[in-house]
């Protein structure tokens, strides 16, 4: 029987301890230089200017001082303890210096310098050799060909980069795997008025990567919500894994990630469906999704979705209240509401009759609720007083557009207010530029999100509105199957030790029943008598496919009969397929028998399948049959392993879902034997690294009650 | 046969001339008050303020004067003909006082006051009132419960609102339901420098509709680019023709327009499946398709697209070249090249040439071009002048973040000079907001566009080589069938005369035929005899099928019989059909004969279908049959009449446009055949309003060059 465990997580990584580098005693600059308009320069004057509270070593072997600091000849020279080593020197004095730095009891480096893997040739070989290194001598290295790292904590106050701004102190954690994205950002943040808590260009990442920096800012007090630019990620699991914890529990932080650059490297030579079927876009959309990751387009969005994130009340819901002084931005702000998926909320009848009370003739007391263009602040403040006290308002948008008698200012101080006491998410939509510009600074005073028009507004507050949902909801385990893995394990390396790698239906079959999943009644039969007793054992009508090592072509060597309903038809079958197979492909062939399945009744067919990506691992496929899959590509994917709860969305995340909830007056389908399923694939893949792909093809399932059932299914397995 | 003809437009609608009321000689401003923050002195003061060019006549019966202009008592005083009445008066004076402006000559008059359809009760009635005074005099209004209306051509200079902005002279046209959106655009519009041309609030529009204000924009020489929100639209052929005559032709001017608001209305009481699933923001959908009208999500999107349409050059095509000084951006660019459906161009073999001859070695000569982090002016230059020289580029979005290095105003320089003499599309992508201030103002100053991140910047590109696209393809003709449309007015008024309005498969099959729609092989037997000889002449097997006026659910009372194969066969089933009617439905039922159809051949089943949406008109509809269109909604609606592109268009409209094409090694279904269907559809419904709903379905699509035919159909008649 199945079992249900709270297994540990199946792939722990090991969190490294970043913290010395982020806040570090002291730190020795090598390449620091005097020459303004230089990286060794504007490094140096980043630390001094920005006020690093630890010490700092210039190492320049020319220059007796750089900016008052006395500089030491070489990193031996330095006559204390060195935390983090910040290098800008040409590439191929890096190693070198690393080297040295590590024998002086340097653990952390930035290394800023370009010059690695970007420039092709040399650079690869070099980039390999920095990584062995620190790998052998256990440093941690962020870079190289990154900006450098940011603290903005006053303890520490730390800005180790080449950049022109110093950003201002907030609670937004970046880690960006392009250095020129950070320059633009702090230049965009420094004009919008955006604070940040640490800053981190990584480069080409080949020791810390974005995982580590992930871990690291879940750790960072300061930081509440993590914000992420990568081309690529480190592995899948071990993502998923880390953004999970980051994500949920007591403390959970937000994290918003851009992701970009399309790669074909996970479709190259696949040779199942599910293989041809996972392009890299749609993975890592099923990654982000396992992880908990909130995934946006572009900068201004992500921007848009940390304004409402850096406020750490999460909504209870997705009823949205909207206060107007205008009919117009409030269709605009419904419509929004309803596109991004959030609820217009159904006000209770005493908020209602408040409002009936408080609110002009001309106005509207329902969500929206429509303040009517003369309002001024005091009518607000009624009307907010009203919607914030509903149970029914999980969190509120306030529009104000500017009327001639609108008190901006004023109305601005009552959505502050009213902020200080209501325990829900209220954002201020602010709409125009030049004479919002005083409400606006009240609004950023208070921490209320402001927005210029309500769709932006609504499509943050969704995105806010859903990690609550994903934060607030039971952690689902992995749930471990009683199997017989050891007869699937011999039946694989018998297979292999026979030089086949891929397995014939009646083994896949096998290795299906050993993983508990429902297969059709089957028996392999070798005379036409032992057929005959087989069929009716199987019971009636029956398939038949002829069974050996090498013929994976049945059907084109007369070896496939179909709907056979006595023992006489089924003696003659048995008799023809043979002589058929053996004047196809002579007397010689190998023929273990002829596999006898029940014929099952008709079901929707459905696919399952893994196949493994190259760079995140066993990639889990589900897709309806036929032209679904084939021509509309309607499929989901999901990482093995997956929890319970992740089975069940999988079934619920293609576009044709509604098929199987049953249309047309037909039953809905059996759902909860597909997300089993799901769950059976899941762990005989991640138990079996060998096999390389799988295809369960159909799935037929039944109603709801009666379950499913593998008809067929290949499995590839990684040649030895 | 049918034929193609140049007809003139279906529907023709007149254009009214609204320039007497965009460029008055004399404005009357009924209301003008002294009182600062009223709406009458704020008219007033716009107006002086403003620098309108004619004369203003402030009508006020108590004060001496507004602003050192006398006042006149009422509009019966003043001793010159008045081209432009404003009115700003309590709602229930409204009607007298148009009345008065009227006998006085004004034929124009912009209604400013609320208090009409928006407040209910006796709003409505006052707003219908004022509504059959301006018909029965022949007056324009616009309004009321609107903010007025501005043209800041230097000729005329009139701010006819009591907005707080006067908006910056530019080539913006916009007209708006909203008056608040109004404000919130000119505060908006004023904080990012962004000038109009008109400007008009249209409020309940009872008289003047967008549709005449889009013909009047299309006229005036200072608007280049229509911006527009609507909450709904006055009709569906005539906003179709008005835009699709602006947005083509020698002098295309695009339309970018906001929908908001969903309404039920259209898909209310309706008996077929096309009415049930047109949903109203669908058919705006098709609508704006029809139109050539970009539709937008935001008011931020609004004016990013306004930003590249300003430039009037059009692109020649999707190819597009990015150059940039930093990698990651440059991706960012690249997903957004190909998520908006543009192309990153191929270059020319002497550009890659070139560039790779200027460009460090660390750069990258191909699409994108990196000219590397260090890339001062000159280097900007020289990949500038390299790709605008390619034929295969077709626009070019430059990059720039701020590097230590970058001489970013320089930079800007260059980009405004490229744009001086290369005659395509250039865009400034300058990543920062502090640093990039003095570059993006150099941009504006010489008209370029800019935008602060890829992403917006690309979707904007691609909207415009969309926009090219539609601008230059040729015009297509609505196509006229030589029909025998007689016979089938013949046969609706003979239903009618009966009481009937619901249509048997006979009748409706006998339309189709009319129409020249190829239908199943069918004839009426009366006899069993005579069945036995029909269906020799319609072929075997048939399918037959009770006939009679009453007898709508065939099936349930015995009258359908399939796959008959041999005159005994058809003679019995006759006998039997009868019988078995009139066992169920009583011996005096009406029984008009039995139905023998042919037995088509399997094929791809279609449904074609048209309602009647009470605010647009004739409103077909294309999708595949069964669950893609019953589970799915996968269906696409245009209005009737279609013009021939139309046709094909709306069928590569569905998201299953695959399975037409053939899928499984199947062959491509015969879309020509569908597409000529669907014009006979759209000239059907068109010739006969009496139609109130049809469905087609199925229509059985064979393979390319073997046609479609109409299996069954059913028509429902308006009730005479």
């Amino acid at each position: 029987m199945p079992q249900t465990t709270a297994t540990p997580e199946a792939h722990e990584t090991a969190s490294r301890d970043l913290e010395p580098m982020f806040a570090p005693r002291s730190i020795a600059v090598v390449g620091a230089s005097r020459r303004p308009g230089s990286v060794g320069y504007a490094v140096m004057r980043n630390l001094i200017y920005g006020g690093y509270t630890g010490v700092v070593y210039p190492v320049n072997p020319k220059a007796k001082s750089i900016l008052s600091l006395r500089c030491v000849r070489d990193l031996q020279s330095i006559d204390d303890e060195v935390d983090l080593g910040v290098i800008v020197t040409p590439a191929p004095t890096i190693e070198g210096l690393v080297c040295q730095g590590a024998d002086h009891g340097i653990k952390h480096f930035v290394i800023i310098s370009a010059g690695f893997k970007e420039v092709g040739g040399e650079g690869v070989r070099r980039e390999k050799s920095l990584k062995a290194l620190a790998e052998e001598r256990g440093l941690s290295l962020v870079g190289p060909n990154c900006l450098g790292i940011i603290n903005t904590s006053p303890e520490i106050q730390m800005n180790a980069t080449f950049a022109t701004h110093m950003p201002r102190k907030g609670t937004l954690g970046l880690i960006s795997q392009s250095g020129a994205l950070c320059t633009a950002v702090l230049d965009y943040a420094q004009g919008r008025g955006i604070g940040f808590s640490r800053f981190v260009s990584f480069g080409n990442k080949i020791d810390v990567t974005e995982i580590d920096l992930l871990r690291s800012l879940a750790h960072d007090p300061q930081t509440r919500v993590i914000l992420m630019y990568v081309e690529d990620i480190s592995g899948g699991q071990p993502f998923i894994d880390a953004c999970h914890e980051i994500t949920r529990g007591d403390n959970p932080k937000p994290i918003l990630a851009i992701k970009t650059g399309r790669t074909s490297e996970g479709a190259a030579a696949a040779a199942s469906h599910t293989g041809s079927l996972a392009g890299s876009d749609e993975v890592y959309d099923a990654v982000f999704s396992q992880a908990g990751v909130i995934r946006v387009e572009s900068v201004g969005e992500l921007f848009d979705y940390a304004e409402v994130f850096v406020d750490p009340v999460l909504p209870a819901g997705r009823g949205t209240a909207i206060v107007t002084n205008a009919g117009g931005p409030g269709i605009m702000a419904t419509d929004a509401c309803i596109r991004y998926g959030l609820k217009i909320a159904r006000f209770q009848d005493y908020t209602t009759k408040s409002l009936r009370f408080q609110m002009p003739s001309t106005g509207s007391w329902k969500n929206p609720v429509d303040v009517i263009g003369d309002a001024k602040h005091d009518r607000y403040r009624a009307a907010l007083d009203a919607v914030t006290a509903d149970e029914n308002v999980h969190q509120i948008a306030v529009i104000v557009t500017p009327q001639m008698m609108t008190d901006v200012e004023n109305i601005a101080q009552v959505i502050a207010e009213t902020k200080g006491f209501c325990n829900k998410p209220i954002i201020g939509v602010l709409m125009g530029q030049v004479d919002m510009l005083p409400a606006v600074s009240v609004l950023q005073q208070h921490g209320v999100p402001t927005f210029t028009f309500p769709e932006d507004a609504m499509r943050a507050l969704s995105a806010k509105a859903r990690f609550a949902e994903w934060a607030r909801r039971p952690i689902s385990k992995y749930r471990r199957f009683d199997v017989d893995d050891q007869a699937v394990e011999t039946l694989f390396a018998g297979e292999l030790k026979e030089g086949r790698n891929q397995l014939v239906e009646l083994q896949a079959l096998e290795a299906m029943r050993h993983y508990g999943f429902p297969t059709v009644p089957y028996a392999l039969a070798k005379t036409a008598d032992e057929a005959v007793r087989v069929a009716g054992e199987v019971g009636y009508p029956v398939v038949m496919k002829i069974s050996g090592p090498k013929i994976l072509h049945k059907t084109d060597v007369g070896g496939v009969r179909l709907n056979l309903s006595s023992g006489e038809d089924v003696h003659e079958a048995f008799e023809g397929m043979i002589a058929s197979v053996m004047k196809h492909m002579g007397d010689e062939v190998e023929i273990w028998g002829v596999l006898i399945q029940k014929m099952m009744e008709k079901g929707k067919e459905i696919i399952l399948g893994m196949t493994r990506d190259p760079r995140f691992g066993s990639l889990l496929m589900f897709g309806l049959g036929g032209i679904y899959t084939e021509a509309l590509r309607d499929v989901a994917f999901r990482l093995a392993p997956i929890r319970e709860n992740v089975a069940a969305e999988m079934v619920k995340d293609i576009r044709s879902y509604r098929l199987l909830e049953g249309v047309r007056g037909e039953p809905p389908s059996d759902m909860k034997a597909v997300a089993e399923c799901l769950l059976r694939l899941s762990q005989l893949v991640t138990d079996h690294p060998g096999i390389q792909e799988l295809d369960i093809n159909p799935l037929i399932v039944y109603p709801r009650g009666k379950g499913a059932v593998v008809a067929d299914a290949r499995i590839i397995l990684k040649e030895s």
